[in-house]
Protein backbone atom coordinates (compact mmCIF):
# COMPACT_ATOMS: atom_id res chain seq x y z
CA UNK A 1 0.00 0.00 0.00
CA UNK A 2 1.23 3.54 -0.58
CA UNK A 3 0.70 6.67 1.67
CA UNK A 4 1.30 9.08 0.10
CA UNK A 5 0.80 11.57 2.10
CA UNK A 6 2.80 10.73 5.54
CA UNK A 7 5.78 9.99 2.53
CA UNK A 8 5.31 14.04 1.94
CA UNK A 9 4.94 14.92 5.32
CA UNK A 10 8.35 12.69 6.08
CA UNK A 11 9.91 14.76 3.47
CA UNK A 12 8.89 18.50 4.48
CA UNK A 13 10.68 17.36 7.78
CA UNK A 14 13.69 16.97 6.13
CA UNK A 15 15.21 19.99 6.56
CA UNK A 16 18.93 20.69 6.45
CA UNK A 17 20.27 21.77 10.20
CA UNK A 18 23.32 22.68 9.35
CA UNK A 19 24.41 22.48 13.16
CA UNK A 20 24.48 19.08 12.75
CA UNK A 21 26.75 18.48 10.01
CA UNK A 22 28.99 15.59 10.42
CA UNK A 23 26.35 13.88 12.47
CA UNK A 24 25.92 10.89 10.93
CA UNK A 25 30.00 10.25 10.39
CA UNK A 26 30.49 11.38 13.80
CA UNK A 27 27.62 8.60 15.73
CA UNK A 28 29.52 5.88 13.03
CA UNK A 29 33.08 6.99 14.68
CA UNK A 30 31.80 7.70 18.46
CA UNK A 31 30.26 3.98 17.91
CA UNK A 32 33.26 2.61 16.05
CA UNK A 33 35.75 3.98 19.32
CA UNK A 34 33.06 2.27 22.07
CA UNK A 35 34.44 -0.81 19.56
CA UNK A 36 37.99 -0.36 20.15
CA UNK A 37 37.69 0.39 23.73
CA UNK A 38 35.97 -2.79 24.78
CA UNK A 39 37.58 -4.68 22.32
CA UNK A 40 41.25 -3.41 23.77
CA UNK A 41 42.36 -1.93 20.65
CA UNK A 42 43.06 1.51 20.88
CA UNK A 43 41.93 4.32 23.30
CA UNK A 44 40.57 7.15 21.49
CA UNK A 45 38.00 9.59 22.83
CA UNK A 46 35.98 12.78 20.79
CA UNK A 47 37.14 15.82 22.55
CA UNK A 48 34.28 17.83 24.06
CA UNK A 49 33.25 20.67 22.42
CA UNK A 50 34.87 24.00 23.71
CA UNK A 51 32.33 26.13 25.95
CA UNK A 52 32.84 29.63 26.97
CA UNK A 53 30.95 30.41 30.27
CA UNK A 54 28.75 33.46 30.93
CA UNK A 55 26.97 32.73 33.96
CA UNK A 56 27.05 29.94 35.85
CA UNK A 57 24.91 28.70 38.90
CA UNK A 58 27.10 26.74 41.21
CA UNK A 59 24.80 26.05 44.10
CA UNK A 60 23.39 23.87 41.07
CA UNK A 61 26.29 22.99 39.06
CA UNK A 62 24.09 24.22 36.27
CA UNK A 63 25.44 26.55 33.48
CA UNK A 64 23.12 29.38 32.73
CA UNK A 65 24.52 31.41 29.78
CA UNK A 66 27.78 30.44 27.71
CA UNK A 67 28.44 30.18 24.04
CA UNK A 68 30.50 27.83 21.56
CA UNK A 69 34.31 28.98 21.11
CA UNK A 70 36.05 27.73 17.47
CA UNK A 71 38.19 25.06 17.53
CA UNK A 72 41.88 25.06 17.12
CA UNK A 73 42.66 21.84 17.10
CA UNK A 74 40.75 17.99 15.85
CA UNK A 75 37.96 16.36 17.44
CA UNK A 76 39.38 13.20 18.52
CA UNK A 77 42.69 11.86 19.91
CA UNK A 78 44.17 9.06 21.60
CA UNK A 79 46.68 6.14 21.47
CA UNK A 80 46.65 3.30 18.98
CA UNK A 81 49.60 0.71 18.93
CA UNK A 82 51.80 2.91 21.18
CA UNK A 83 51.24 5.64 18.75
CA UNK A 84 49.84 9.29 19.48
CA UNK A 85 46.61 9.67 16.74
CA UNK A 86 44.52 12.72 16.22
CA UNK A 87 42.20 12.86 13.63
CA UNK A 88 39.18 15.22 12.70
CA UNK A 89 35.74 13.92 10.71
CA UNK A 90 34.17 15.91 8.03
CA UNK A 91 31.11 15.04 5.92
CA UNK A 92 31.20 16.68 2.37
CA UNK A 93 28.18 17.88 1.21
CA UNK A 94 29.31 18.65 -2.08
CA UNK A 95 28.94 15.52 -4.09
CA UNK A 96 32.01 16.94 -6.71
CA UNK A 97 34.46 17.78 -3.75
CA UNK A 98 35.71 18.91 -0.32
CA UNK A 99 36.20 22.38 0.39
CA UNK A 100 38.95 22.95 1.93
CA UNK A 101 37.31 26.09 3.71
CA UNK A 102 35.93 23.26 6.34
CA UNK A 103 39.37 23.06 8.20
CA UNK A 104 40.36 26.50 9.37
CA UNK A 105 43.72 28.41 9.54
CA UNK A 106 44.80 27.28 13.18
CA UNK A 107 43.71 23.93 12.75
CA UNK A 108 46.32 23.66 9.53
CA UNK A 109 48.46 25.57 12.06
CA UNK A 110 48.04 22.77 14.57
CA UNK A 111 48.17 19.30 12.04
CA UNK A 112 51.69 21.05 11.50
CA UNK A 113 52.92 20.92 14.64
CA UNK A 114 51.75 17.48 15.79
CA UNK A 115 53.07 15.99 12.44
CA UNK A 116 56.52 17.43 13.20
CA UNK A 117 56.31 15.76 16.26
CA UNK A 118 55.57 12.46 15.37
CA UNK A 119 51.71 12.24 15.34
CA UNK A 120 49.51 10.04 12.85
CA UNK A 121 47.01 12.25 12.04
CA UNK A 122 44.45 12.71 8.66
CA UNK A 123 40.78 13.42 8.31
CA UNK A 124 38.35 11.31 7.79
CA UNK A 125 36.36 12.28 4.95
CA UNK A 126 32.73 11.12 3.79
CA UNK A 127 31.55 12.24 0.49
CA UNK A 128 29.20 10.53 -1.74
CA UNK A 129 28.21 8.22 1.12
CA UNK A 130 31.96 6.99 0.85
CA UNK A 131 34.49 7.32 3.44
CA UNK A 132 38.09 8.00 2.77
CA UNK A 133 40.88 8.42 5.27
CA UNK A 134 43.24 11.80 3.94
CA UNK A 135 46.36 11.71 5.43
CA UNK A 136 47.62 15.13 6.82
CA UNK A 137 50.55 15.16 5.22
CA UNK A 138 48.48 14.95 1.98
CA UNK A 139 46.17 17.76 3.02
CA UNK A 140 48.99 20.12 3.76
CA UNK A 141 50.91 19.48 0.17
CA UNK A 142 47.21 20.06 -1.57
CA UNK A 143 46.82 23.25 0.23
CA UNK A 144 50.16 24.39 0.08
CA UNK A 145 50.42 23.86 -4.04
CA UNK A 146 47.45 23.31 -5.19
CA UNK A 147 45.60 26.55 -6.13
CA UNK A 148 42.09 25.47 -6.01
CA UNK A 149 40.41 25.92 -2.96
CA UNK A 150 38.74 22.47 -2.29
CA UNK A 151 39.63 19.05 -3.17
CA UNK A 152 37.87 17.22 -6.28
CA UNK A 153 36.13 13.93 -5.84
CA UNK A 154 38.44 12.32 -8.03
CA UNK A 155 41.29 12.98 -6.06
CA UNK A 156 39.84 10.57 -3.32
CA UNK A 157 39.56 8.38 -5.65
CA UNK A 158 42.75 8.05 -6.84
CA UNK A 159 44.62 9.08 -4.17
CA UNK A 160 42.94 8.38 -0.65
CA UNK A 161 42.32 5.14 1.00
CA UNK A 162 38.71 4.23 1.32
CA UNK A 163 37.36 2.97 4.59
CA UNK A 164 35.42 -0.32 5.29
CA UNK A 165 31.76 0.13 6.69
CA UNK A 166 30.65 -2.52 8.65
CA UNK A 167 28.29 -3.83 11.32
CA UNK A 168 31.15 -4.25 14.37
CA UNK A 169 33.04 -1.51 14.14
CA UNK A 170 30.46 0.43 12.15
CA UNK A 171 33.62 1.81 10.02
CA UNK A 172 36.75 0.46 10.38
CA UNK A 173 38.64 3.34 10.18
CA UNK A 174 41.95 1.33 11.90
CA UNK A 175 42.49 -1.13 9.60
CA UNK A 176 42.80 1.95 6.94
CA UNK A 177 45.38 3.32 9.69
CA UNK A 178 46.82 0.03 9.43
CA UNK A 179 47.64 -0.16 5.94
CA UNK A 180 48.71 3.09 5.74
CA UNK A 181 50.94 3.70 8.91
CA UNK A 182 51.42 0.13 9.83
CA UNK A 183 52.60 -1.14 6.39
CA UNK A 184 54.75 -4.56 7.12
CA UNK A 185 54.40 -5.13 10.57
CA UNK A 186 52.42 -7.96 11.60
CA UNK B 1 49.68 51.40 59.66
CA UNK B 2 46.57 48.76 60.41
CA UNK B 3 43.85 48.29 58.96
CA UNK B 4 41.78 45.99 60.89
CA UNK B 5 38.40 46.44 59.19
CA UNK B 6 39.48 46.26 55.95
CA UNK B 7 41.59 43.11 56.68
CA UNK B 8 38.47 41.54 58.82
CA UNK B 9 36.90 42.07 55.35
CA UNK B 10 39.13 40.72 53.32
CA UNK B 11 39.41 37.56 54.79
CA UNK B 12 35.75 37.17 55.44
CA UNK B 13 35.22 36.98 51.64
CA UNK B 14 38.15 34.48 51.28
CA UNK B 15 35.48 31.69 51.32
CA UNK B 16 36.64 27.96 49.81
CA UNK B 17 34.59 27.90 46.32
CA UNK B 18 35.36 24.09 45.64
CA UNK B 19 34.53 24.51 41.72
CA UNK B 20 38.09 26.48 41.51
CA UNK B 21 39.98 23.37 43.53
CA UNK B 22 43.08 22.93 41.45
CA UNK B 23 42.58 26.45 39.62
CA UNK B 24 46.13 27.44 40.82
CA UNK B 25 47.67 24.33 39.45
CA UNK B 26 45.96 24.61 35.98
CA UNK B 27 46.63 28.09 35.49
CA UNK B 28 50.76 26.84 35.82
CA UNK B 29 50.50 23.98 33.54
CA UNK B 30 48.16 26.12 30.56
CA UNK B 31 51.43 28.56 30.63
CA UNK B 32 53.90 25.87 30.63
CA UNK B 33 52.04 24.19 28.04
CA UNK B 34 51.89 27.42 25.63
CA UNK B 35 55.53 28.08 26.15
CA UNK B 36 55.97 24.36 25.02
CA UNK B 37 53.79 25.27 22.27
CA UNK B 38 55.59 28.09 21.47
CA UNK B 39 59.07 26.91 21.72
CA UNK B 40 58.05 23.24 19.58
CA UNK B 41 58.64 21.37 22.34
CA UNK B 42 55.25 19.93 22.61
CA UNK B 43 52.00 19.91 21.66
CA UNK B 44 49.97 19.46 25.12
CA UNK B 45 46.08 21.13 25.79
CA UNK B 46 43.71 20.92 28.42
CA UNK B 47 40.96 18.65 27.40
CA UNK B 48 37.78 21.08 27.26
CA UNK B 49 35.03 20.58 30.01
CA UNK B 50 32.37 18.29 28.79
CA UNK B 51 29.31 19.73 28.66
CA UNK B 52 25.55 18.28 28.54
CA UNK B 53 23.25 20.74 26.22
CA UNK B 54 19.54 20.94 27.76
CA UNK B 55 18.85 24.50 25.60
CA UNK B 56 20.26 25.83 22.44
CA UNK B 57 19.77 28.82 20.93
CA UNK B 58 20.85 28.08 17.18
CA UNK B 59 20.66 31.58 16.12
CA UNK B 60 22.86 32.95 18.17
CA UNK B 61 24.77 30.43 18.89
CA UNK B 62 24.11 30.62 22.25
CA UNK B 63 23.76 27.91 25.03
CA UNK B 64 20.73 28.51 27.55
CA UNK B 65 21.15 25.81 29.75
CA UNK B 66 23.59 23.06 30.04
CA UNK B 67 25.11 21.38 32.84
CA UNK B 68 28.40 19.85 33.81
CA UNK B 69 29.76 16.32 33.34
CA UNK B 70 31.69 14.32 35.20
CA UNK B 71 35.07 13.08 33.85
CA UNK B 72 36.19 9.63 32.43
CA UNK B 73 39.34 11.00 31.20
CA UNK B 74 42.07 13.10 32.60
CA UNK B 75 42.37 16.88 31.80
CA UNK B 76 45.56 17.23 29.37
CA UNK B 77 46.74 15.13 26.53
CA UNK B 78 49.01 15.87 23.55
CA UNK B 79 52.46 14.57 21.97
CA UNK B 80 55.62 14.93 23.10
CA UNK B 81 59.22 13.09 21.68
CA UNK B 82 56.82 11.40 19.62
CA UNK B 83 54.88 9.66 22.51
CA UNK B 84 51.43 10.13 23.33
CA UNK B 85 50.88 12.13 27.25
CA UNK B 86 48.15 12.38 28.85
CA UNK B 87 47.87 13.48 32.80
CA UNK B 88 46.02 14.97 34.92
CA UNK B 89 46.68 17.55 38.15
CA UNK B 90 45.48 18.00 41.14
CA UNK B 91 46.37 20.30 44.13
CA UNK B 92 45.83 18.31 47.64
CA UNK B 93 44.23 20.49 50.17
CA UNK B 94 45.32 18.45 52.93
CA UNK B 95 49.33 18.96 54.14
CA UNK B 96 49.87 14.96 54.93
CA UNK B 97 48.47 13.37 52.57
CA UNK B 98 46.49 13.31 48.71
CA UNK B 99 43.27 11.65 49.20
CA UNK B 100 42.78 8.93 46.40
CA UNK B 101 39.02 9.70 46.52
CA UNK B 102 40.73 12.58 44.10
CA UNK B 103 40.65 9.97 41.54
CA UNK B 104 37.16 8.65 39.91
CA UNK B 105 36.86 5.09 39.16
CA UNK B 106 36.43 5.33 35.62
CA UNK B 107 39.44 7.40 35.42
CA UNK B 108 41.58 4.75 37.01
CA UNK B 109 40.20 2.62 34.94
CA UNK B 110 40.98 4.95 32.18
CA UNK B 111 44.81 5.08 33.53
CA UNK B 112 45.13 0.80 33.54
CA UNK B 113 43.93 1.56 29.44
CA UNK B 114 46.75 4.14 28.10
CA UNK B 115 49.30 2.68 29.79
CA UNK B 116 48.37 -0.50 28.25
CA UNK B 117 48.59 0.72 25.15
CA UNK B 118 51.85 2.78 25.80
CA UNK B 119 51.42 6.14 27.20
CA UNK B 120 53.09 8.49 29.03
CA UNK B 121 50.48 8.86 32.16
CA UNK B 122 50.98 10.48 35.47
CA UNK B 123 49.59 12.93 38.25
CA UNK B 124 50.72 16.59 38.53
CA UNK B 125 50.35 17.00 42.79
CA UNK B 126 50.86 20.17 44.52
CA UNK B 127 50.86 20.10 47.86
CA UNK B 128 52.48 21.83 50.71
CA UNK B 129 53.70 24.54 47.96
CA UNK B 130 55.71 21.51 46.59
CA UNK B 131 55.04 20.09 42.56
CA UNK B 132 55.47 16.04 42.14
CA UNK B 133 55.26 13.75 39.19
CA UNK B 134 53.36 10.81 40.36
CA UNK B 135 53.44 7.87 37.76
CA UNK B 136 50.48 6.56 36.63
CA UNK B 137 51.84 3.24 37.47
CA UNK B 138 52.76 4.26 40.71
CA UNK B 139 49.45 5.39 41.61
CA UNK B 140 47.80 1.98 40.43
CA UNK B 141 50.27 0.47 42.41
CA UNK B 142 49.50 2.04 45.66
CA UNK B 143 45.26 1.86 44.82
CA UNK B 144 45.78 -1.76 44.38
CA UNK B 145 48.36 -2.71 47.21
CA UNK B 146 48.21 -0.18 49.84
CA UNK B 147 44.72 -0.25 52.46
CA UNK B 148 45.44 3.49 52.83
CA UNK B 149 42.72 5.79 51.26
CA UNK B 150 45.30 8.32 50.59
CA UNK B 151 48.85 9.09 49.33
CA UNK B 152 51.23 10.30 52.78
CA UNK B 153 53.00 13.46 52.07
CA UNK B 154 56.20 11.49 53.05
CA UNK B 155 55.38 9.00 49.86
CA UNK B 156 55.82 12.23 47.58
CA UNK B 157 59.16 13.58 49.44
CA UNK B 158 60.74 9.27 49.27
CA UNK B 159 59.35 8.03 45.72
CA UNK B 160 57.87 11.02 43.59
CA UNK B 161 59.93 13.11 41.30
CA UNK B 162 59.54 17.05 42.38
CA UNK B 163 58.97 19.84 39.48
CA UNK B 164 60.90 22.73 39.65
CA UNK B 165 58.98 26.13 39.28
CA UNK B 166 60.57 28.54 36.98
CA UNK B 167 59.66 31.76 35.40
CA UNK B 168 59.79 29.80 31.22
CA UNK B 169 58.18 27.94 31.66
CA UNK B 170 56.46 28.26 34.76
CA UNK B 171 56.34 25.12 35.75
CA UNK B 172 58.92 22.35 33.69
CA UNK B 173 56.86 19.40 34.10
CA UNK B 174 58.77 18.15 30.88
CA UNK B 175 62.27 18.22 32.35
CA UNK B 176 60.57 15.81 34.85
CA UNK B 177 59.45 13.72 32.08
CA UNK B 178 62.85 13.22 30.48
CA UNK B 179 64.36 12.22 34.11
CA UNK B 180 61.83 9.60 34.17
CA UNK B 181 60.78 8.39 30.56
CA UNK B 182 63.62 9.64 28.67
CA UNK B 183 66.70 8.39 30.98
CA UNK B 184 69.52 8.33 29.20
CA UNK B 185 68.47 9.33 25.47
CA UNK B 186 70.41 12.46 24.58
Amino acid sequence: MNYPLKQKEKFSKNVIDYRNRGMNLETLINSANDYYLENDIAVIYKKPTPIGLIDVDHKNNHIRKAYFKDKSTFDYNGIYRGKYIDFEAKESHSKTAFPLANIHEHQFLYLKRILKHGAISFLIVSIRDEYYLLKGEDLLYFKENETRKSIPYSYFKENCHKIDIGLRPSIDYLKTVDCIYFKGED
